[in-house]
């Protein structure tokens, strides 16, 4: 085995502690953490439960510790480890803070079969809004569109 | 008009001028209130570039404000309005949520005219994890199981 692949399980068997450590301590049983050269700049575990917080996945934690680390919205360089195959939120999320890779160890069916609604959602969003089990109305769209002509023409806006 | 969508449109009216606030204040053009019995239990404005949180979009502060506001980490019964479809990771958490029904104003295609990657993010998680931008490798599946069993057994664990 190389160098190389030594480091990404490295990395993967802290992920994996946390996610032990995580379900010793009341949360789920997820861990994850991001990585920049080499060197861990933010760890999270699920603390859905705990915090009574559903946003509190650990990717989502890892990401929100490690932009603090770094005084950025943005995860340049940036890899993350994570016990399990990220839910839609956590995959969107590491889109935003633009990542450069994704390892993971376990995967959605495997989530699935402990009782976790990753694949659920996966399959909600490939559905059309109107096919959903959550009901998604649109109104005022027209007044919407106000604030976002104001936006685009913000000339010291900050893109992201 | 009726007295529901009267009440629909107030909401809606709320989440729009918190977008033109947050904007002003140098946020991103997103606000978000989440409605239980038709009062006000979270408000939220996209945060991302004020606060270095990528995970911070209007619709996220609104569930992490409305969930501490219930002590609870599902939003039951629970109606959000949002200036502008949720991106995939708000439209995930909104499904961990629980909540009731999105009633959204702007779209993704309206969020694209104006330099946002919602849509560019529905397409990704569309993709199959080998054909997406940000590469995704599974190591490690066996190990990981591992924690997945200790989950499925302990007996005192709150499923979410």
């Amino acid at each position: 085995m190389d160098g190389i692949a030594t480091q990404h399980q490295k990395h993967m068997a802290t992920a994996l502690a946390l996610a032990e450590e995580s379900l010793q301590a009341g949360g789920g049983p997820f861990g994850a953490v991001i990585v920049k050269n080499n060197r861990v700049i933010g760890r999270g575990n699920n603390r859905v439960t705990l915090d009574n917080d559903p946003t509190a996945h650990a990717e989502m934690v890892a990401i929100r510790r490690a932009c603090r680390a770094m005084n950025d919205f943005q995860l340049a360089d940036c890899i993350i480890y994570v016990n399990c195959e990220p839910c839609p939120m956590c995959l969107a999320a590491l889109y935003w803070a633009g990542v450069t890779a994704i390892f993971f160890a376990a995967d959605r069916n495997d989530a699935a079969a402990i009782g976790f609604a990753d694949n659920l959602i996966y399959q909600e969003l490939a559905r059309s809004p109107t096919e959903r089990r959550i009901p998604m109305h649109q109104l005022m769209r027209t007044e919407a569109l106000h604030g976002f002509r104001l936006w685009d023409e913000l000339e010291d806006k900050i893109p992201y």
